[in-house]
Parts: structure tokens; C-alpha cells; sequence
């Protein structure tokens, strides 16, 4: 179909892959070129997920052959490391992308090798990437030829906070974000920690006291949002679902809830995807499953203990692949909800 | 079987109720009297949990019957204000009772009505009330005739927090408890909210900001042991489990995480359901399910941020009938671990 | 919007009714004119359903309030016999209706009676009742104006056992269908086998036996079909999921298995929702949920012994509102895949 | 302590491994003289189980460090073929061994090579070993050396079905087991099958269609009781849970529901892990999930239809740890219910 712009999605086969490919074959205004694996080359993308059976029966190419490939915009869900190292000959052909992994994330290359443990591939494009959270850099998304799509986590404690920092009236000192993910979160990779038995009646924190690799990102945001450096406490759980993130979050601020409820409020009004809800009303996983959605409110705070936010996302959607699609809307001119609503 | 106690079960039929009958049945110097039920009087308990079949198929007694028994110690799984008042005969004819209601927990019956909405029943009897937190407690725990079983969620946090409450040297400021369970906790009524189909694939906060019921009991406690007023946040959710509570609790102290280790390994060194681990092992829900361990370890402080305690129990076990039938034991002078390992 | 029919849907409250407002606020053609529900009458369909916010925030209609309403087409979710005469008064003025209850689907009222106990409502109307299984009864579907939509597991064993029925050359005997059905097939209502704490961990049959009500639609079709009585034996069973029906069917017929699967391929062939699988690919329920797909596949006939058909649906979609969306499209000339893929 | 008999237990870190230890460590004439594991071997098993802190601290040693062990029985949770190997040498020293393995299941060499693609590594010994079905075969396990204990789904089609093949009165001519099972029957090893998010809120069937390796030793069972060759049809499903078997079992008898209801009442009066129910109080597995018990019933036949048996067990106890320990408590003369119930 004319009109129609061609992209191309690195790594299919993994959890944002797919849910990539599901969401961009609703898109009125896309084609899909190509979808590329390493493991599974050559084998249909239906083949290695039934589901897609007559959605999208595309043969899979191996990463050196989607070098022929010209398409207008390139998606990566591949590993960091790897995913900026397959995505620099498309950057340099002046072909747009969106990376859903960390790698144009943190801005100062030795952060992200503090924190990655390798050297970052190509330090000198980190300046051109722009942070991928749409609602709050959407003039620079719209400008943007490298997407840095923010981490699953990090949208769910960034959209509530980021209005109180940005509120110039308002402090912020403790930040406490007590996250918990389902399982998608962790790859579709097989290791013993994702084993179904291990995982169902199960419930578990990991990686906490500060470890998890989507705090230099958070601290990095808001430290910019502050105009200072903002240090944040993040522990992450695993839920036995397939799906969702909810993070609490705990402040001290010179705000009642109520006050940080009319701030956010007021920073998401006309936003097609917040839904600002009420303390009385709390967000769930389900009530944004599948779904675009950020849902959250404030609560807490009696007899000066600390505000409480709760926010919820789909990690797959919102957090991966749907906010991937809202940034190449939003890059190419689209209607913002295209293919999301 | 001479030397056998007696003991009766008021409220058998809800979660807890069963998973007293299913301890007790093991315990070698247990013979169960009666059991009792409102709703199912009549009925064989095995006629209502077929998981019990040929394990115990005593009829349920109507609650005025159960007045007409003598036994040694009776539990009341009922729920609160019933209880008291249900117990009442049984403690004015010299029967030991254990309360797994919040009935006896809370010593100021001002307190007690504003949290639970109801006159306490029998406000001249909390004074001979003893808390049964069996690590903290033993001493009063064996003389005691009222047993007031802790809630569960407060069991998964002061269990962690008290030794440091009752080490001088130790300071403790902000306490925050963000607390999971698993539905059980919920109990077997019908409620939307305990629907397979509303809870499956969800997680979700609630009564959050200051106004779960187990707060009241936790701040009595830690204000005990610190000798003065102590505030906590607590956040209880919802895990799509049918056992279990991880409370990932922070904390702001003049301790590092590894001096907090130390003090709760000293305060635990010989107990034989208190477990605490390296921060390298987190406990999970699954390491305690179907036990009366309580895992626990800290983390976390790095450059000034809270120190983490992360603390599982199984709501059923540690957390309700498994505590009670240890304060049986500490009561009774039985062996404190007889049908708990 | 010009160019829309107004539709209404009897009973949005439950699962069927969501899912339907959730598929139609896809369809380019159509525009919801109200949604009712007994139960939570004036209240927003999203103060029910929070996920709905901003998707749906229809207020809802007391049943009685309906009758003023005069859309192009009513869908009902109620159950049966409330349905079939709520539903009278829109069919008298020449309203095309589809119902997702049973109230259409048995032609003879006193088989109606005898499995649902209670007198059929209309009687007289039956006669003009299509079956609305799509892919087979698609020229009379065109023309209805009742749509009886088929219950969920009557799909999933219907719609692979047809073909060889139609197939002249084709014997079949012995039809044993062993039915796993998700949780939401029994509704939002309240009772003990959808408790959460009852159902996770677990699995049962249920209704075996000759008692299930969807065994009088599946023999009706299957006798008109074959041109001769036909009975079968179905065992519904209950899955500790939120969705989906997988039917495994043991038949008896002078076919192997290679034989009946060239014979659905070829019935199937361009239908836009049945995916004909090979026997080592076999059908999961993963595979279909959240969407209007049927997937099946026939194994099994090794010296002998019975042929073994798997198919699988999504209870929710093509199992109930998918399929009476798919219905709808036909009725009104739409694409049929409208809404639905 | 004197008079216990020393155990080993061969492959001790899968889930029937740790199962095993659960249950023995209850046993009070059982003491674990040794658990070995090749992957873990010299870690503690509890570091690789934490839930067995304090419960089962031992050194896992490597196989051939456990040659120089003499317990008094050795139980092996080995994979097939390993695991006759590696009971050989105790075999030999006159050791008595219980097998969970397929190894000593099959009589016939052949069959067992045709099935399991390997050659059986010590055919010779196949004539001592006893068919461990404890309801059946109690005299021959009494005098036994050698345990072959029966895989889960096999108990489970085989304890309802026995009773009927011995009884002179009864035939029997189709028979079609479709049986579910949850996830722990596939072991701990890593496979994408297993990864939680391929199995949640799914449900599948696999290996249907005269593949499953079970097939062979029901058939061989069958056929001895009822004195000629029987042929069964035989279809696993995966259910997203832990644990539990639920076979629903068709066939075709000259008996009616409520007859073979009675020849299984008989056939098991007495017995204390079997529990024939009322077909109107299904089994489910829920009533069995961690304990020894069988549960089943009879129904269906209406009309000439097939008649239904369902049977329940938990597949890590009855259907493999729990009755491999009946096996021993008989062997050794022990109260056979002992650290079982």
C-alpha cells in the first residue's frame, strides 16, 4: 500500500519482539520488511510462535543479512551491547530507530559501563539519542533519529514522579520505589529462575540494594528534572503473572496527596494514555493489561509519614513495545494512539 | 489415649480453622474434641473439605453447643468481636484459649474500637491478654490462659524489626512496611475481590495509607519494646498466590545492613522456626510455604539510602494456626516444635 | 459518525458483555447506543470495570430504560430466559438481535425446558433463530434477524467434528469430547468454585455425566448434520485460568487421522479464523487467547484405536462476543474480520 | 539412633528428590545416610532448596562417592537408564532398591528398548524386580530386593481400573485415558515447555497419540490382570499448576457406573490412601495436592454412553515419593502408613 512506511524489527522472537510485531500489524500506516533472530533464522516467525500463524508468517533473517535491508525505521529488542552494535549501520544510513534496549539510555558512557559491565559500542551517538518517555520529551521524540526507549521499570516510577520534579514549588528528599514485575519482564531465555514451578506460589524480591540496571536511568532523569543529582532506593519483585508492572512508591515532600494528585493531574491533561486516578480507586495490573495505559494516584502521607504513589503498567506494552510505537508515531508524524487504542 | 490434652476448634471451617485441624492431627499429644461452625453446623468438616476425608470426619458443632464442652485449650478461628465473646465462657471456666482474632491483640480498648468499628467485648480481660509472638514472648507465653496470636502481616515484620527495638544502641527512625500476601489471607467468603478470574494475572495494592487494621497492633508492639512512640507506613497487596506474605520493610537507622544481620542473628541464634539468611539469598515465599519458618535477611544502605529487611512467612502457618499451636506448646509445656517440623 | 449502526448490548457487566464493548470500540462501522445492566444501572460501565476509563464511560441503563432505545442491532449477555424475553420487545420492532444466552440455540422448547428447567419465553420465535456458528451456517446468517450465537465449548467440538459429519463418505460412532474450560466461562458471579483459593492449584471436572447444557445444541447440530440422531458423551473441565477452551475428542470413524485433517483443511480452507494445524503442532490455548481464532488438529488411530481431534478456542472471543461480532459483520455486510483481527 | 535403618538417595536435587527427603525426614525409623547429586555435587542440599534450611543441611556427594556407602535401601530419583547403572552396585552388594525411574518397569526388554531408545543396561535383573503398585502387589513388595515404583500418570489410570480387570464378572473393551498434569511431572531441567510464561494461562496437551511413555507399563499391568493383551489410548495435558494428576477415564464395560463403583469400594475397603468418592463429590486435585491419598469415582453410562472414571493423586507423592516410601515402610515392615499421613 502506498504511503505505508517499511520497518524492520531486530530480535523478534523475544517477549517485546512479538508484542512488537502484534501491535505494528494493527498499524494503518505500517509495513513490516523484515524481522530478524539469530537463533531462529530462516524458520517462519509463526513457526517459532503458533499464534501468529496468518498474522505473520514472515521468514526470519539472520542480523548480517538485514544489512541489505533499507526500511525507514528500525526497531531493536536485542540484548544491550549487541543491539547498539547492530543498530550503528542503520543510524549511519540515516535510517531511524528505536532502541528498546538500554544502550542510548545513559547519557555518560562510563556510567553505562559502571553498570553494564562492557564498554559502550559507540559513546559518540549517545549525545544524538533522545530519552523515549513520550509524554514528557515528545518535541525532542519528534525530532529524534535514535529512540532510547526507557526501561519497564523506569516508565512505571518516572511518570508519577516527574511532574513533582518538574513542579518547581514542590521538594522531593527520600525516594523509595518498591517495584514488582511479572515474569515477561525477565526474557524468554531459559534460566532456572523463570522455571514454572520455581516461579507459580512463589513471590519473591531480587536484585535490591541498589543493583538493578534501571536505576542509572531513573537517577539520570530525574537528577536532570531536579537540576541536581536525586538519588533513589529501587527494589524490584517478581509476581507469578506473565504480565504488568505496579511500583509504590514512597516520597517525603513538602505536598499533601491531594496537592501531588492536582500536579500530576494537571501535567496529564489531554494525555491519551495516563489515567489519573482516584486514592479510593487504586491501579491494578489487570486494569492495564494489554494495554497502553499508565494508570496511577497518590495517597498516604497521614501524620507526616510519607506520600505513597501507585502506578501501573503493562511491561510489555507501555513499558517495551507499545511505548516503542507511541515514540515512532509520534517521530513520523502519526496519530499518537495509531494502532494503540 | 491417656496424657493427651483436649482441644476444641471454634470457626473450623475457614482457612485457618483447617489448617489448625491438619497440625493438630499430627501433634502426639493432641486429641481434638470438637469443632465448631456456624454456617456448616451438622456437617461432617470433611463433607466440606473432602481434602480431609478419612483425616477428620468429626460433625461441626453449632457454636451453642460447643458451651456444653470441657476441653483443655480451645482456638478460635472466628473472626473479631465473635471471638471474644465466643471465648468468654470458655475463659471465665478456667480454659486456656487462643485467639487467632484480633480480639485480645490490642491493650487500649479505645484503640481497639476505632480501629474495628465495634465496643471491645470484654475490655477487662485484655489486661490478662498475652501477645503470643513465641520468640519474643515466652516467658508470659507459659503462664499465660489468653493467647492473643499476632496478625499475620504484623508477625512478618516485627519478627525482623524487634531485636533492633530492643537493642539500645540501636536508633530507628522511618519504618516502612510494603507488605504482599497471598489470597488466603483474604479468608473464604465471597467477595469480588477474591474471584479466580479478578485476582489471576493481577496484583494490586489496598487499604494502603494508613488504614489496614494490623497497624495498630504493630506500633503497640514496637512502642513496648522502644519505650516510646514508634509511627510505621504500612501497604499491604494482593499476590495471585494462595499462601504467603514477603514484607520488603525500610528502614532509616544508625546501623549498616550487616550490623542488623548481626543483632537479628544473635536475638535468633537456637529458635527453631526463625531462619535468617545472607543477602546474596533472599528469602521467598516458596521457601517458607507450608512451614512455620519465618526467613528473613537485611540489605541495602548503600551511600546513605534506607537499609531493607525482606521477611516471609506463610500467612497459614508462622503467620496463624502454626504460631498458635507453638503457644500451645510453649503453654503446655509440650516440645515447642511437636507438630510444627 | 455517519455511516454507523448504533448497536446496544443487554448485560455489559459480565465478562461476555466487557469483552464485546472492548471488541466493538475496534470496529470502524459501529458505535455503542447503550449498555445496561440490572446491577450497577447508573453507574459508568467504567466506574465497573476500571480498565475501561477512557475507553468506555458509558453510563449504565436499568434494563427497563432500554425499551426506549431503538438501535440497528441488540447483542445480549444476560442469562438465559431473562434474555430471550428482555430481548422480545427489540425483536418485535424489527430489530436484528444476537444473543450469546441459549435462549435461541435449542429448536425444540421442550428439550429447552427439560435441560434448563423453565418454560421456553417465546416458543414461536425459534423457528426464526439461526445457529450462528459462523463458518457453517454463513448464507442463513446473512439473512437473520436472530442470531442464537453457540455456547462456548459447543464450538470447540463442533466446529472440527462438522466437516466429517457433512462428508457423505464419513462414518462416525463413539464421540467422546473431554472439554478444559478457563474460569471466566462461569461468569462474575459469586460462589465458592470461582474463589480464587479454590481454584488456583487446582483443577476438576465438573457437570460430567450426560448433565452439561451445552450437550443438547451440540446434539442437535451434529443429528441435523448427520441426517440421523447423534449422541455424544462431554466431560467439562475446569482450568485454573482466567481463559480459553481446549476440547480433546475422541471419535470412532472409518477415517484415519491423516484422512479427517485433509477433510477439515479442505472445509476450512480461506476461512479467516480456523487454523487447520499439523498433529505435531499441536493446538494450545495460548495459542488462540484474546483472540477469534480455532485452531485444530487429529491425531491418534494407531492400531485401532479411537482418532484423536484438539481444538482450541478463546471461551470469551470465539467461544462468545468475538463470534457474535463475527455474526454481526455477516448480518450487516461488514468485513467479516472486522473488529477481529 | 538404634534400630533406624540408614537411606540413600540417588539424584537428590530434582523435585521427587526433594520430595523424598521431605517425607523421610518425618519417618522416625528412617535416617538419610547419604543424598547425592551429579550437578550439585558438595554443595548442601539446602543450598540448593533453602526451604530445606535447618531440615536437610547434608553435603550432596557425587555418584561415585556414594559406591562406598552401605545403607539399607537406596532409592533413586535418576533419570532412566542412569539410574539402573548407578543402582547396579548396590544391586550386587545385596542392597534393597526402590527405583522411581522407568528402569525395572518393563519386563520385556524389548518393549523397554523400543520406548526408551536405549538398551536396557541389565536386563537380567528385570525378572526380581517388583511392580511396586502397594494396593496390588503387597505380598511380592514385602519379599522384594528390587522396587520398580510405577510412573504418576500410570497409578493414576491403573489404581480405578485394576479392581475392574480382576474381578471375573467385569469386561472391559475401549479404554481412553485423557489425563492432566501439573508442571512438576516434567522435572526441573530447563526447556522452554516449562518457562513460566509459555505455561501460565496456558493448557496443552503433548505426546498423545501412542507416545507417552507410560503407555507401555499400564498396558503390561493391564494386560496381566486381565490374563490377554490390552490396549489403552492414552492422552497427557499440561495444567498450569505445581502438582496433581486428574485422569478422567472412558470405557466401555458390561458394568454400570454404580457397579464398578462398588467392585472399587470393595477392592479398597480398608486401604488407607485410597478414597472412592460419590460421583456427585467429584475428586479434584486440590483434595489430594501434598499427600499420599488416591481419590476416584464412577460415573456417566447413561444411554449406552461410555462409563466415566476420574482419579486424582498428587504426582510428586502417590504418583512417585509418597509411594515409593509406602514401598519401603511394606519392604521393611514398617506401619505402612508411616511418615505418610
Amino acid at each position: 500500500m502506498a504511503g505505508k512506511i517499511k520497518i524492520g524489527i531486530l530480535g523478534a522472537t523475544g517477549y517485546t519482539g512479538v508484542e512488537l510485531v502484534k501491535i505494528l500489524k494493527h498499524h494503518p500506516q505500517v509495513s513490516i520488511a523484515f524481522v530478524s533472530s539469530q537463533s531462529y533464522a530462516d524458520q517462519r516467525l509463526s513457526d517459532v510462535f503458533p499464534e501468529l500463524k496468518m498474522i505473520c508468517d514472515d521468514v526470519l533473517l539472520a542480523p548480517e543479512k538485514t544489512l541489505e535491508q533499507s526500511p525507514d525505521c528500525v526497531f531493536s529488542c536485542l540484548p544491550h551491547a549487541t543491539s547498539a552494535a547492530l543498530l550503528m549501520p542503520f543510524i549511519k544510513k540515516g535510517i531511524k530507530v528505536i532502541d528498546l534496549s538500554a544502550d542510548f539510555r545513559i547519557k555518560d558512557p562510563d556510567t553505562y559501563e559502571k553498570w553494564y559491565k562492557v564498554p559502550h559500542p559507540c559513546p559518540d551517538l549517545l549525545e544524538k539519542a533522545v530519552f523515549g518517555l513520550c509524554e514528557h520529551n515528545r518535541a525532542e521524540i519528534a525530532k529524534a533519529t535514535i529512540i532510547a526507549n526507557p526501561g519497564c521499570y523506569s516508565s512505571s516510577i518516572m511518570l508519577p514522579l516527574l511532574p513533582l520534579f518538574k513542579d518547581k514549588a514542590t521538594t522531593l528528599s527520600l525516594i523509595i520505589a518498591d517495584s514488582k514485575s511479572g515474569v515477561s519482564g525477565a526474557g524468554r531465555s531459559l534460566k532456572l529462575t523463570s522455571h514454572f514451578v520455581e516461579v507459580h506460589e512463589d513471590f519473591k524480591a531480587y536484585s535490591i540494594g541498589h543493583s538493578h540496571r534501571h536505576i542509572p536511568e531513573i537517577e539520570q532523569e530525574f537528577s536532570k528534572a531536579a537540576g541536581k543529582p536525586v538519588a533513589i532506593t529501587f527494589s524490584p519483585h517478581l509476581i507469578p503473572t506473565n504480565r504488568g508492572i505496579l511500583s509504590t512508591i514512597y516520597i517525603t515532600t513538602n505536598r499533601t496527596a491531594a496537592e501531588c494528585l492536582d500536579i500530576v493531574k494537571k501535567a496529564y491533561a489531554g494525555e491519551p494514555f495516563v489515567r489519573v486516578r482516584q486514592p479510593e480507586d487504586l491501579p491494578s495490573i489487570r486494569g492495564v493489561a494489554h494495554t497502553n495505559f499508565c494508570d496511577m494516584t497518590f495517597t498516604g502521607g497521614t501524620d507526616d509519614r510519607p506520600i505513597i504513589a501507585v502506578c501501573t503498567i503493562d511491561n510489555l506494552v507501555k513499558g517495551a513495545s507499545g511505548q516503542a510505537v507511541q515514540n515512532m508515531n509520534i517521530m513520523f508524524g502519526f496519530t499518537e494512539t495509531a494502532a494503540l487504542l
